[in-house]
Formats: C-alpha cells, structure tokens, sequence
C-alpha cells in the first residue's frame, strides 16, 4: 500500500456512434475519482497510449472480431505506463508495464491486467505500441503466416508510411524480399519511405491513380501484396499480381469512414487466371507468434536495423484528436497520446 | 497399318477474336483430308467433344493459364472416342481413347497424344468428359485442396446445376458437408438440385437478388465457397460467410462475355472482419490430384452414389452453337457435342 498518489483519472468515452466520419460530438472526456487500491490492485500512470485504425470498427455496432466500445463508458486500446500505486507484490512501483486500458491518463486494475516490460535505454516507451509492439507483430504476421514471403519476391505495401507500413517494409526487407513498394498520401511520406525506410518505389497516391503508378513502378510484377488501405489500391494490386501471389488484407482505411456503397475491385477474374490467394487477418488469431516476432524484432532492433518514426500527441484531452487526423493519415509511422 | 478409314476430317477453327459474346462468324467449319498415317500414328473417330467455358478465355488473346487459340488454326478440347486406325502396338484399333484433339470429329497424331480408357458397361464414354474427368477433377480439387472443406460445414455452390456444379454438390456431400445450397438459373433446375442432387437448399439467380435470397437459405452463414459464376453471386456469398471461411474460385461465367467494367464485390472489408481466405485456381496446377480422385470417384459410382446429367448436342457442325449455349447457360450437367 502506497500514498493515495494520481488519485483522479481523466478517460474518453465514446457518447454516440459514428456514422461515416467520428466528430468531436461522439465522445465526451470526464475525470473520475479513483477508489483506494483494494488487493493485488495496482495503479498505473500511463505515459503513452495507442490509437489505432482497428478502434474505428470498435465505434460501430456491427458484429466484428472484437466488442465493440460500449456507450458512455470508457474505451479502451493499448497502453504503456509506470506503476505509481501497488497491493501486488509482483509489480513494484515504478515498474514500466504495457496493457489495455488507454484512453486514460490514470489505470487502476488486478495486477493481471498488466505486462511489466524492460525500460529501454535510450529509447522512448513508446515503442511497445509500435514496432516492438502490436503494430511491429501485425507486420511480421502478415508478411510469413498470411503472405508466405519468400526471398527474392516484390512486395507492395499500402498505407506504407504508417505504423504497420514502416514495419512491413523493413521486415519485408529483413526477411529477403527483393523488392519493396510502397504507397503513401504525401511527397514527403514518398520521400521518407525511400530515403530513411529503404523502399526501392513508392508512390503518392493522391496525384494520380494508384493503377497507373503501381504498373510503371512493378514492372515485374507484385509477389505480396500487404493491404492497409483497401479500395483503389486493392484494385491496383490485384491488376499486377503474379501468378501464385498472395495478398494479406491487414486493414481498409480508405472504407472506414464511408457511409457511401463501397464499389469493389473490377477484376477479381483474375484470381482465377493467375491462382491468386487472399487472406483476411486480425492480428488476435496470430498471438503465439508473439514470441518468435520478439526474438527477431530483439535483435534487429539491437543491430540499428530498425528506423521508426512516431508522431506524438499531447494530452489526453486531445486523444479524439489524435484518432481523427490517424483516419485522415496526419500522421508518419506510429501515431500515439502522450498521456503523463 | 490399316485400310484408310475416316480419311477425311471436319473441323472447327476460330477466324477471329470476340469482343464480349462470341458469334458464328468468329468460327469456320472446315474439312480437310488427312495424310496417311505415319509410324507410331493413331486415327481416331471421336465419339464426344466437351465445351468447357475456360475456352472463352482461349478465344481472347489477354495473358491467361493457358495459351489462346490460334487463329486461323483448329481449336483443341477434351474428347473421346475410339482408334480407326493404327500404327501403335499400344493402340489397337477398337481402343477408347480419351484427349485433347477436341473440335474435329476424327483426330490423327501420336500414340502418345491419347490414353486408352476403360469401355464403362451400361454408361456412355462421355462421362469421361464430365463426371470420371476433369470435370469432377476440378470439383474434387477446390472442395479439398483450396477450400479444405471440413465435415459438417456448410457448403455453397454458384452455377450449381452445371457440369462442375452438379459434381461439387454430390462431392461435398460425400466428403460429410452439413448442408449444401446451389445457384441455378431456372425454376427447373433448382428443382432438379433439391430432387436429384441432394442440395439441401437452392435458389434461382433469376427471380431476385442473389444476396436476398443466400442470406435467406443460409441462416447458419456459410464456409465454404465454391464460386464459378462471380460478380453478385460473389458479393453475396461474400456476405454470408462465416468466421475463417474459405472461397474457391473456380470460374466467372458472368464475366466472360462482358464488355463493360465488371464492378467488384462491395464488402471486401468483410475478409479482415471475417478472416476470410480466397483462392482463384486451375486445374493445371492440380492434377498430380488425379490419382487419388479416380480412386475416391470409383467408388462412389460403383455403389451408385453418383448422379449425372448430360446435355448432347449432335454433330460437329453444331459444336460452336453448344458452346455459345453453354455460355448462356442451356446445359443442365456436362455440355457435350456427340461428334459420331
């Protein structure tokens, strides 16, 4: 038992569902008085916490692989904080521990609910939310369980400067693919992806269609296809596959939002002329290759094989923020909330 | 060596590539005399020609599985029939033979160009066309290698009462499906589904949306998908599937003939949700199944477990009108030409 320390928590709940875009009228911010730690409870002052792509389908109320966020309650996503309060002997204060319960600045449960972590020398905790994280995991399943990488193959990747897409990029390129393209919505992401990432092409795919481009950019065609995107850039892909290629869907960021009838790609004949394989993926059904990820991960990271980038917010009171411009793609590799 | 029987041969040749509907005058009908047979050489009078609707994709000239027909040439397909005339020891005169020398009702080549099969008693050789041949192949092949079908899961067939349809439906069942439901385009033959082919359910394409009416007979969803039509049907199996279903792309008869941009599914997002996987195949990259099939398919037709239908058409000289008919759909089963 510790001093009654960080004894007020701030935390968004979600007020209405969203119909096509979030607005600011669908979530509303409240502090809460926390109760005195009972037993094996610990507190946790979060200093960083996620927003994801994935927490757009949690908004609505259609059936999907994960509940949906519950009205006027809290949400929740991932979280990287130190302990600041203990009744559980395995978690000492100060101890960094990574959990589920974001969208808060303060987190109070059973000791169970959270991992304690290494603290990183010279590197922000932040990273646990990303490439050492979740989004760093999603990758590398997509790549070898979905995709069945093989070396030598031309990989493309949408949404390439986000989180997911920095990972996929540079894993893919860990793992032996021979060539690596990616699409992003700036100049400056293109800039990005190939100077600091290591892509061989990229795109920006609001100059022109991704059709026209990602055809002048695969001359030899795409072997993997890694989506974040969906839509046109889906359409694109499908047209340039090679035979026996494979496209692991991660994300649809370009249909989240849309209340319109999503028109869907116009040559799915071709799976059949060229024996291409599609494979949806949430990262939930691949959590055993958490610990083969971070063995590898460990290492490269260790090696300076690794770039990231992140784009930090201030202040839980802008974390409905933060998750608005991610949907708009404000941001350049792992967008997270500073929350301490 | 023998007397020069059947020394004349009549042929269809494809004289000019369609735009979307194939029509006669993209067809010749030819005789030609053929030469004395050389050393090693077998004439054959074909009993059975088979149209198949992946030759639409061999009429156009786009980048394909298979190479296109050459214009100006003799179009090649399954057929059956019986050696004539012969200088192979392994190819007697009176032999069955079943190959590729379709289009013409007397072919002339190689031994090795034709494999002797069994004269079946009571049944027409034909069925090694359909059912006994690649068309049961290519069932047997998307229910299990692409579509891993499992005992008890449910099973949807689009094109249900055509050649590979009629085969899914029966194999599926064999192989301890739980409930299997068809597509068909007539009151007839959903009827012929229900009554013959033991579909637990089947809906006609043509009274009202596909979507409306799947959702309708399937209420349990569906997880396996054995597509060869496209387009709605896709869209609307797409809808109903179940958690880790699986879709196998066999064919896309409503697509072959279309000029206009076919718009594509409109729920893609439903593979991630969903973790949907998708498979587009050719039996070319299967047949080494070939073995295993006919051993199974044996079986099942000795003890009687097998149905089939047929539609015959007779005469060479009507080959190009039963494919176009195959096109619109005017087979119930296997569409053969009787070139005797």
């Amino acid at each position: 038992m510790t001093e009654n320390t960080h004894a007020t928590s701030t935390q968004v709940q979600l007020v209405s569902r969203p119909d096509g875009w979030p607005t600011a009228e669908d979530f509303r911010t409240v502090t809460v008085q926390l109760d005195d730690l009972g037993e094996n409870q610990v507190r946790v002052a979060n200093e960083f916490m996620s927003v994801d792509p994935y927490m757009r389908g949690r908004m609505s109320d259609a059936k999907s692989y994960i509940p949906p966020f519950v009205l006027g309650e809290t949400m929740d996503g991932g979280a990287v904080g130190r302990v600041v309060a203990s009744r559980s002997a395995d978690l000492p204060v100060g101890t960094l521990v990574l959990h589920q319960l974001g969208w808060r600045d303060v987190a109070q449960a059973d000791a169970g609910a959270f991992r304690a972590v290494a603290d990183l020398p010279g590197a922000s905790p932040s990273l646990y939310l990303g490439i050492l994280g979740m989004t760093g995991l999603t990758a590398y399943v997509g790549l070898t369980e979905i995709a069945h990488l093989a070396p030598g193959e031309t990989v493309f990747v949408s949404g390439a400067a986000g989180a997911v897409g920095t990972a996929v990029g540079q894993i893919a390129r860990l793992l032996g693919a021979g060539r690596v393209i990616g699409s992003a919505g700036s100049d400056e992401k293109v800039a990005l992806l190939k100077e600091k990432y290591g892509f061989d092409a990229a795109l920006n795919y609001k100059t022109a269609p991704v059709r026209e481009q990602l055809a002048e950019l695969a001359p030899g065609g795409v072997d993997v296809f890694f989506d974040n995107v969906g839509g046109d850039h889906l359409e694109a892909a499908i047209d340039v596959m090679n035979d026996h290629g494979r496209l692991a869907l991660c994300g649809a960021i370009s249909q989240y939002n849309t209340t319109d009838t999503a028109e869907g790609p116009d040559n799915m004949v071709k799976f059949i002329k060229g024996s291409l394989s599609m494979r949806g993926f949430t990262l939930g059904n691949h959590l055993d290759k958490a610990g083969e990820y971070n063995e590898k991960m460990s290492e490269w990271f260790a090696d300076g094989e690794i770039q990231y980038d992140e784009t930090v917010v201030d202040g839980i009171e802008n974390a409905v923020d933060a998750f608005l411009g991610l949907m708009r793609g404000a941001n350049t590799g792992k967008m997270v909330v500073r929350t301490s």
